[in-house]
Protein backbone atom coordinates (compact mmCIF):
# COMPACT_ATOMS: atom_id res chain seq x y z
CA UNK A 1 0.00 0.00 0.00
CA UNK A 2 1.85 3.04 -1.34
CA UNK A 3 1.92 6.78 -0.19
CA UNK A 4 1.14 9.20 -2.40
CA UNK A 5 4.43 11.90 -3.05
CA UNK A 6 2.80 15.49 -3.27
CA UNK A 7 6.93 17.34 -2.66
CA UNK A 8 8.76 18.77 -4.42
CA UNK A 9 12.77 17.27 -4.51
CA UNK A 10 14.63 20.27 -2.25
CA UNK A 11 18.26 20.70 -4.56
CA UNK A 12 20.43 23.41 -5.31
CA UNK A 13 19.09 25.94 -8.48
CA UNK A 14 15.14 24.82 -7.31
CA UNK A 15 12.81 27.75 -7.88
CA UNK A 16 12.45 29.55 -4.62
CA UNK A 17 10.04 32.60 -4.11
CA UNK A 18 11.72 36.26 -5.22
CA UNK A 19 13.58 37.59 -2.15
CA UNK A 20 13.25 34.49 -0.03
CA UNK A 21 16.31 32.50 1.05
CA UNK A 22 18.15 31.10 -1.70
CA UNK A 23 17.90 26.92 -1.07
CA UNK A 24 20.93 24.96 -1.28
CA UNK A 25 22.70 21.40 -0.34
CA UNK A 26 26.21 21.43 -0.06
CA UNK A 27 27.56 18.01 0.43
CA UNK A 28 30.82 17.22 1.19
CA UNK A 29 30.62 18.43 5.34
CA UNK A 30 31.20 15.21 6.78
CA UNK A 31 34.67 13.45 7.88
CA UNK A 32 35.27 10.78 5.57
CA UNK A 33 33.69 8.44 5.00
CA UNK A 34 31.00 10.04 6.44
CA UNK A 35 28.54 12.07 4.03
CA UNK A 36 26.85 15.33 5.73
CA UNK A 37 25.65 18.03 3.97
CA UNK A 38 24.46 21.56 5.12
CA UNK A 39 20.93 22.70 3.95
CA UNK A 40 20.16 26.42 3.37
CA UNK A 41 16.59 26.41 3.21
CA UNK A 42 13.98 29.30 3.98
CA UNK A 43 11.18 28.79 6.27
CA UNK A 44 8.79 28.66 2.83
CA UNK A 45 10.97 26.39 0.56
CA UNK A 46 10.12 24.52 -1.85
CA UNK A 47 6.38 22.31 -0.82
CA UNK A 48 5.98 23.79 2.43
CA UNK A 49 3.47 25.30 4.64
CA UNK A 50 2.82 28.86 6.01
CA UNK A 51 1.75 29.42 9.89
CA UNK A 52 -0.49 32.65 10.82
CA UNK A 53 2.80 34.33 12.14
CA UNK A 54 3.99 34.58 8.24
CA UNK A 55 2.00 37.68 7.72
CA UNK A 56 0.80 38.10 11.35
CA UNK A 57 4.02 38.11 13.63
CA UNK A 58 1.65 38.16 16.48
CA UNK A 59 -0.34 35.13 15.79
CA UNK A 60 -0.05 31.37 16.00
CA UNK A 61 3.93 30.24 15.06
CA UNK A 62 3.69 27.02 13.42
CA UNK A 63 5.05 25.18 16.75
CA UNK A 64 2.21 26.29 18.18
CA UNK A 65 0.19 23.66 16.50
CA UNK A 66 -0.24 20.18 17.99
CA UNK A 67 1.00 17.36 15.44
CA UNK A 68 -2.11 15.96 14.87
CA UNK A 69 -2.94 19.82 13.36
CA UNK A 70 -0.79 18.51 10.30
CA UNK A 71 -2.37 14.86 9.23
CA UNK A 72 -6.07 15.39 8.51
CA UNK A 73 -8.64 14.42 5.83
CA UNK A 74 -9.99 16.26 2.78
CA UNK A 75 -10.17 16.52 -1.08
CA UNK A 76 -8.45 17.85 -4.41
CA UNK A 77 -10.38 20.28 -6.15
CA UNK A 78 -9.99 20.10 -9.86
CA UNK A 79 -9.29 23.75 -11.61
CA UNK A 80 -6.88 22.95 -14.52
CA UNK A 81 -7.74 24.35 -17.72
CA UNK A 82 -6.58 28.56 -16.33
CA UNK A 83 -4.39 31.04 -17.87
CA UNK A 84 -1.35 32.72 -16.68
CA UNK A 85 -2.27 35.13 -13.63
CA UNK A 86 -5.64 33.80 -13.90
CA UNK A 87 -8.08 33.85 -10.44
CA UNK A 88 -9.99 30.72 -9.45
CA UNK A 89 -13.36 31.97 -9.13
CA UNK A 90 -16.39 31.07 -6.51
CA UNK A 91 -17.77 28.71 -9.31
CA UNK A 92 -15.06 26.20 -9.49
CA UNK A 93 -15.52 25.45 -5.73
CA UNK A 94 -19.32 25.23 -6.43
CA UNK A 95 -19.47 21.38 -7.58
CA UNK A 96 -17.58 19.94 -4.34
CA UNK A 97 -19.23 22.85 -2.00
CA UNK A 98 -21.20 20.60 -0.10
CA UNK A 99 -18.75 17.67 0.66
CA UNK A 100 -16.37 20.12 2.03
CA UNK A 101 -16.12 20.08 5.80
CA UNK A 102 -15.05 22.27 9.02
CA UNK A 103 -11.09 20.98 9.63
CA UNK A 104 -10.55 19.84 5.85
CA UNK A 105 -7.96 20.27 3.83
CA UNK A 106 -8.42 21.70 0.68
CA UNK A 107 -6.12 21.31 -2.30
CA UNK A 108 -6.56 23.13 -5.52
CA UNK A 109 -4.51 21.32 -8.30
CA UNK A 110 -4.70 24.09 -11.09
CA UNK A 111 -1.84 21.75 -12.85
CA UNK A 112 1.08 24.37 -12.89
CA UNK A 113 3.72 22.06 -11.37
CA UNK A 114 4.17 21.14 -15.01
CA UNK A 115 5.76 24.91 -15.10
CA UNK A 116 8.17 23.79 -12.02
CA UNK A 117 11.79 25.46 -13.17
CA UNK A 118 10.60 27.92 -15.88
CA UNK A 119 9.31 31.11 -15.91
CA UNK A 120 6.03 30.50 -16.75
CA UNK A 121 5.96 28.85 -12.75
CA UNK A 122 5.97 32.60 -10.90
CA UNK A 123 3.09 33.55 -13.46
CA UNK A 124 0.25 30.94 -12.27
CA UNK A 125 -3.22 31.01 -11.47
CA UNK A 126 -4.35 31.80 -7.52
CA UNK A 127 -7.45 31.42 -5.75
CA UNK A 128 -10.07 34.70 -5.54
CA UNK A 129 -10.47 36.24 -2.66
CA UNK A 130 -14.28 34.74 -2.41
CA UNK A 131 -12.71 31.00 -2.38
CA UNK A 132 -10.30 32.23 0.51
CA UNK A 133 -13.52 34.16 2.72
CA UNK A 134 -16.07 31.38 1.82
CA UNK A 135 -12.93 28.35 3.07
CA UNK A 136 -12.10 30.91 6.22
CA UNK A 137 -16.30 30.94 7.04
CA UNK A 138 -16.53 26.97 6.03
CA UNK A 139 -13.72 26.51 8.98
CA UNK A 140 -11.35 24.42 6.93
CA UNK A 141 -7.92 23.58 8.60
CA UNK A 142 -5.17 23.23 5.58
CA UNK A 143 -5.66 24.91 1.68
CA UNK A 144 -3.05 23.83 -0.62
CA UNK A 145 -1.87 24.40 -4.10
CA UNK A 146 0.21 23.18 -6.52
CA UNK A 147 1.55 26.77 -7.62
CA UNK A 148 4.26 29.26 -5.83
CA UNK A 149 1.31 31.10 -4.36
CA UNK A 150 -2.52 30.74 -3.22
CA UNK A 151 -2.12 34.60 -4.12
CA UNK A 152 -0.90 36.47 -7.35
CA UNK A 153 2.74 36.79 -7.22
CA UNK A 154 2.72 38.32 -10.72
CA UNK A 155 0.39 41.08 -9.32
CA UNK A 156 2.10 41.30 -5.79
CA UNK A 157 -1.32 40.68 -3.83
CA UNK A 158 -1.62 39.78 -0.04
CA UNK A 159 -5.60 38.99 0.08
CA UNK A 160 -5.77 35.39 -0.01
CA UNK A 161 -2.91 35.19 2.37
CA UNK A 162 -4.70 37.59 4.48
CA UNK A 163 -8.05 36.08 4.83
CA UNK A 164 -6.50 32.43 5.24
CA UNK A 165 -4.18 33.04 8.01
CA UNK A 166 -5.89 36.00 9.94
CA UNK A 167 -8.47 32.85 10.49
CA UNK A 168 -5.74 30.01 11.32
CA UNK A 169 -6.33 28.64 8.06
CA UNK A 170 -2.60 26.83 7.02
CA UNK A 171 -1.07 27.21 3.16
CA UNK A 172 0.89 24.86 1.94
CA UNK A 173 2.14 25.60 -1.45
CA UNK A 174 4.26 24.09 -4.19
CA UNK A 175 2.28 20.65 -4.12
CA UNK A 176 3.19 18.37 -6.83
CA UNK A 177 1.80 15.08 -8.13
CA UNK A 178 -1.69 16.25 -7.51
CA UNK A 179 -2.82 13.76 -10.54
CA UNK A 180 -2.51 11.01 -8.54
CA UNK A 181 -5.78 12.05 -6.55
CA UNK A 182 -9.22 11.38 -7.49
CA UNK A 183 -10.97 14.71 -7.49
CA UNK A 184 -13.03 15.01 -4.34
CA UNK A 185 -12.38 11.67 -3.14
CA UNK A 186 -11.44 11.92 0.51
CA UNK A 187 -7.83 11.04 1.56
CA UNK A 188 -5.91 11.44 4.27
CA UNK A 189 -2.97 14.09 4.06
CA UNK A 190 0.25 14.60 5.77
CA UNK A 191 1.97 17.92 6.10
CA UNK A 192 3.92 17.75 9.32
CA UNK A 193 6.54 20.54 9.46
CA UNK A 194 9.99 20.66 11.04
CA UNK A 195 9.60 21.22 14.73
CA UNK A 196 11.39 24.96 14.05
CA UNK A 197 10.45 26.67 17.30
CA UNK A 198 8.27 29.99 17.06
CA UNK A 199 9.00 29.41 12.77
CA UNK A 200 6.90 31.09 10.39
CA UNK A 201 6.23 28.02 8.66
CA UNK A 202 8.55 25.05 7.18
CA UNK A 203 9.30 22.79 4.34
CA UNK A 204 7.27 19.78 4.49
CA UNK A 205 7.49 16.53 3.09
CA UNK A 206 3.52 16.26 1.99
CA UNK A 207 1.62 13.40 0.92
CA UNK A 208 -1.69 11.82 1.34
CA UNK A 209 -2.86 8.25 1.41
CA UNK A 210 -6.37 6.29 0.88
CA UNK A 211 -8.44 6.40 3.95
CA UNK A 212 -8.29 2.36 4.85
CA UNK A 213 -4.57 2.26 4.35
CA UNK A 214 -3.37 -0.06 7.31
CA UNK A 215 0.53 0.87 8.33
CA UNK A 216 0.94 -2.68 9.81
CA UNK B 1 -7.03 11.76 18.75
CA UNK B 2 -3.24 12.68 18.89
CA UNK B 3 -0.27 12.14 17.42
CA UNK B 4 3.02 11.44 19.73
CA UNK B 5 5.41 14.01 19.11
CA UNK B 6 9.20 12.31 19.13
CA UNK B 7 10.72 15.45 17.70
CA UNK B 8 12.70 17.93 20.01
CA UNK B 9 12.64 21.55 18.47
CA UNK B 10 14.96 23.23 15.94
CA UNK B 11 16.68 26.40 16.98
CA UNK B 12 19.62 28.19 17.45
CA UNK B 13 21.89 26.78 19.99
CA UNK B 14 20.65 23.51 20.09
CA UNK B 15 22.44 20.64 20.04
CA UNK B 16 24.31 19.06 17.02
CA UNK B 17 27.22 16.21 16.38
CA UNK B 18 30.36 17.55 16.73
CA UNK B 19 31.97 18.98 13.19
CA UNK B 20 28.51 19.01 11.30
CA UNK B 21 27.08 22.31 9.97
CA UNK B 22 25.84 24.33 12.91
CA UNK B 23 22.36 24.63 12.89
CA UNK B 24 20.34 28.28 13.32
CA UNK B 25 16.98 29.92 12.42
CA UNK B 26 17.49 33.01 11.37
CA UNK B 27 14.05 35.28 11.18
CA UNK B 28 13.28 38.54 9.63
CA UNK B 29 14.51 37.02 5.80
CA UNK B 30 11.22 38.45 4.59
CA UNK B 31 9.65 41.80 3.02
CA UNK B 32 7.67 43.41 5.95
CA UNK B 33 5.24 42.20 7.09
CA UNK B 34 5.77 39.00 5.58
CA UNK B 35 8.13 36.80 8.11
CA UNK B 36 10.26 34.35 6.38
CA UNK B 37 13.62 32.74 8.03
CA UNK B 38 16.68 31.62 6.86
CA UNK B 39 17.20 27.85 7.95
CA UNK B 40 20.72 26.84 8.44
CA UNK B 41 20.62 22.74 8.97
CA UNK B 42 22.44 19.58 8.20
CA UNK B 43 21.48 16.73 6.98
CA UNK B 44 21.55 14.81 10.22
CA UNK B 45 20.43 17.88 12.71
CA UNK B 46 18.25 17.09 15.50
CA UNK B 47 15.60 14.02 15.10
CA UNK B 48 16.97 13.17 12.05
CA UNK B 49 17.12 9.56 9.88
CA UNK B 50 20.18 8.52 8.39
CA UNK B 51 20.66 6.99 4.50
CA UNK B 52 22.91 4.32 3.59
CA UNK B 53 24.95 7.30 1.52
CA UNK B 54 25.40 8.72 5.45
CA UNK B 55 27.97 6.00 5.52
CA UNK B 56 28.55 4.31 1.94
CA UNK B 57 28.59 7.12 -0.78
CA UNK B 58 28.18 4.33 -3.30
CA UNK B 59 24.75 3.09 -1.44
CA UNK B 60 20.83 4.20 -1.53
CA UNK B 61 20.69 7.70 -0.66
CA UNK B 62 17.39 9.09 1.42
CA UNK B 63 15.61 9.97 -1.83
CA UNK B 64 16.07 6.34 -3.59
CA UNK B 65 13.06 4.92 -0.54
CA UNK B 66 9.40 5.48 -1.27
CA UNK B 67 7.82 7.77 1.02
CA UNK B 68 5.97 4.66 2.62
CA UNK B 69 9.37 3.42 3.60
CA UNK B 70 9.49 5.74 6.18
CA UNK B 71 5.67 5.09 7.59
CA UNK B 72 5.46 1.56 9.40
CA UNK B 73 4.45 0.46 12.47
CA UNK B 74 7.23 -1.03 15.10
CA UNK B 75 7.64 -0.87 18.51
CA UNK B 76 10.04 0.71 21.69
CA UNK B 77 12.71 -1.35 23.70
CA UNK B 78 13.03 -0.09 27.09
CA UNK B 79 16.62 0.14 28.17
CA UNK B 80 16.58 2.52 30.92
CA UNK B 81 19.08 2.96 33.69
CA UNK B 82 22.53 2.92 31.68
CA UNK B 83 25.28 4.47 32.30
CA UNK B 84 27.36 7.32 30.50
CA UNK B 85 29.06 5.37 27.40
CA UNK B 86 27.69 2.38 27.97
CA UNK B 87 26.18 -0.69 25.46
CA UNK B 88 23.14 -1.91 24.91
CA UNK B 89 23.43 -5.24 25.33
CA UNK B 90 22.04 -8.04 23.27
CA UNK B 91 19.96 -9.39 26.56
CA UNK B 92 18.38 -6.25 26.93
CA UNK B 93 16.54 -7.29 23.32
CA UNK B 94 15.66 -10.24 24.72
CA UNK B 95 12.21 -9.58 26.32
CA UNK B 96 10.90 -8.07 22.80
CA UNK B 97 13.17 -10.12 20.21
CA UNK B 98 9.56 -12.56 19.32
CA UNK B 99 7.82 -9.63 18.64
CA UNK B 100 9.75 -7.76 16.44
CA UNK B 101 9.36 -8.43 12.37
CA UNK B 102 11.38 -7.81 9.23
CA UNK B 103 9.98 -4.46 8.20
CA UNK B 104 9.25 -3.37 11.57
CA UNK B 105 10.38 0.19 13.37
CA UNK B 106 12.68 -0.77 16.80
CA UNK B 107 12.94 2.04 18.90
CA UNK B 108 15.64 2.10 21.97
CA UNK B 109 14.19 4.32 24.87
CA UNK B 110 17.19 5.36 26.88
CA UNK B 111 15.92 8.16 28.79
CA UNK B 112 18.95 10.08 27.54
CA UNK B 113 17.07 12.45 26.29
CA UNK B 114 16.95 14.05 29.47
CA UNK B 115 20.31 15.69 28.89
CA UNK B 116 19.50 17.21 25.71
CA UNK B 117 21.51 20.68 25.87
CA UNK B 118 24.43 19.45 28.41
CA UNK B 119 27.26 17.81 28.10
CA UNK B 120 26.35 14.56 29.45
CA UNK B 121 24.36 14.27 26.51
CA UNK B 122 27.10 13.44 24.41
CA UNK B 123 28.06 10.70 26.51
CA UNK B 124 24.74 8.84 25.93
CA UNK B 125 24.56 4.69 25.92
CA UNK B 126 24.80 3.41 22.40
CA UNK B 127 24.02 -0.02 20.34
CA UNK B 128 26.58 -3.18 20.60
CA UNK B 129 27.37 -4.78 17.72
CA UNK B 130 25.84 -7.99 18.28
CA UNK B 131 22.30 -5.66 18.92
CA UNK B 132 23.12 -4.14 15.33
CA UNK B 133 23.66 -7.39 13.75
CA UNK B 134 20.43 -9.10 15.26
CA UNK B 135 18.69 -6.61 13.65
CA UNK B 136 19.86 -6.04 10.21
CA UNK B 137 19.67 -9.92 10.29
CA UNK B 138 16.06 -9.58 11.48
CA UNK B 139 15.60 -7.46 8.49
CA UNK B 140 13.92 -4.46 10.20
CA UNK B 141 13.74 -1.52 8.23
CA UNK B 142 14.76 1.54 10.90
CA UNK B 143 16.68 1.31 13.96
CA UNK B 144 15.38 4.67 15.99
CA UNK B 145 17.30 5.91 19.40
CA UNK B 146 16.40 8.97 21.82
CA UNK B 147 20.17 10.05 21.71
CA UNK B 148 22.74 11.75 19.60
CA UNK B 149 24.34 8.60 17.98
CA UNK B 150 23.68 4.51 18.00
CA UNK B 151 27.54 4.06 18.05
CA UNK B 152 29.15 5.35 20.63
CA UNK B 153 30.28 9.37 20.25
CA UNK B 154 32.72 9.21 23.18
CA UNK B 155 34.63 6.55 21.71
CA UNK B 156 34.55 7.46 17.87
CA UNK B 157 33.40 3.73 17.20
CA UNK B 158 31.32 3.62 13.82
CA UNK B 159 30.49 -0.36 13.88
CA UNK B 160 26.65 -0.18 14.31
CA UNK B 161 26.20 2.82 11.67
CA UNK B 162 28.03 -0.02 9.30
CA UNK B 163 26.51 -3.07 10.41
CA UNK B 164 22.89 -1.38 9.72
CA UNK B 165 23.23 0.96 6.90
CA UNK B 166 25.16 -1.87 4.99
CA UNK B 167 21.94 -4.09 5.18
CA UNK B 168 19.84 -0.73 4.15
CA UNK B 169 18.59 -0.48 7.92
CA UNK B 170 17.56 3.57 8.44
CA UNK B 171 18.61 5.21 11.50
CA UNK B 172 16.51 7.52 13.86
CA UNK B 173 18.83 9.58 16.23
CA UNK B 174 17.75 12.11 18.34
CA UNK B 175 14.23 10.96 19.64
CA UNK B 176 12.53 12.04 22.50
CA UNK B 177 9.25 11.94 24.03
CA UNK B 178 9.73 8.15 23.98
CA UNK B 179 7.99 7.95 27.62
CA UNK B 180 4.73 8.41 25.63
CA UNK B 181 4.27 4.92 23.98
CA UNK B 182 3.87 1.65 26.02
CA UNK B 183 7.23 -0.34 25.42
CA UNK B 184 6.44 -3.33 23.49
CA UNK B 185 3.07 -1.76 21.97
CA UNK B 186 2.80 -1.57 18.55
CA UNK B 187 2.52 1.76 17.15
CA UNK B 188 2.70 3.45 13.89
CA UNK B 189 5.97 5.46 13.47
CA UNK B 190 6.32 8.22 10.81
CA UNK B 191 10.05 9.22 9.90
CA UNK B 192 9.38 11.20 6.47
CA UNK B 193 12.27 12.89 5.31
CA UNK B 194 12.55 16.19 3.16
CA UNK B 195 12.69 15.36 -0.59
CA UNK B 196 16.55 16.49 -0.10
CA UNK B 197 17.48 14.77 -3.95
CA UNK B 198 20.63 12.25 -3.29
CA UNK B 199 20.70 13.25 0.27
CA UNK B 200 22.74 11.22 2.92
CA UNK B 201 19.95 11.94 5.49
CA UNK B 202 17.29 14.25 6.72
CA UNK B 203 15.66 16.25 9.85
CA UNK B 204 12.72 14.52 10.16
CA UNK B 205 9.22 15.77 12.42
CA UNK B 206 9.02 12.22 13.85
CA UNK B 207 5.78 10.98 15.29
CA UNK B 208 4.14 8.03 16.03
CA UNK B 209 0.18 7.20 16.49
CA UNK B 210 -2.17 4.69 17.78
CA UNK B 211 -2.40 1.76 14.82
CA UNK B 212 -6.02 2.57 15.34
CA UNK B 213 -6.30 5.75 14.66
CA UNK B 214 -8.16 7.38 12.19
CA UNK B 215 -7.70 10.43 10.38
CA UNK B 216 -11.06 11.09 9.76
Amino acid sequence: MGLYDLSHPIETGMPFFPGDPEPRVLPGRGAPPWQVSALELGTHTGTHIDAPSHRFPERKAISDFPPEHFVRSGLVVPVAGLGDDEPIELERLEPLRAAIRAGDVVVFATGWEQYWGEPRYFRHPYLSEAVAVLLAETGVAIVGIDALNVDSTAQGTSAVHERLLAADVLIVENLRGLDQLVPGRRYVFSFLPLPVRGGDGSPVRAVAWERDTRFD
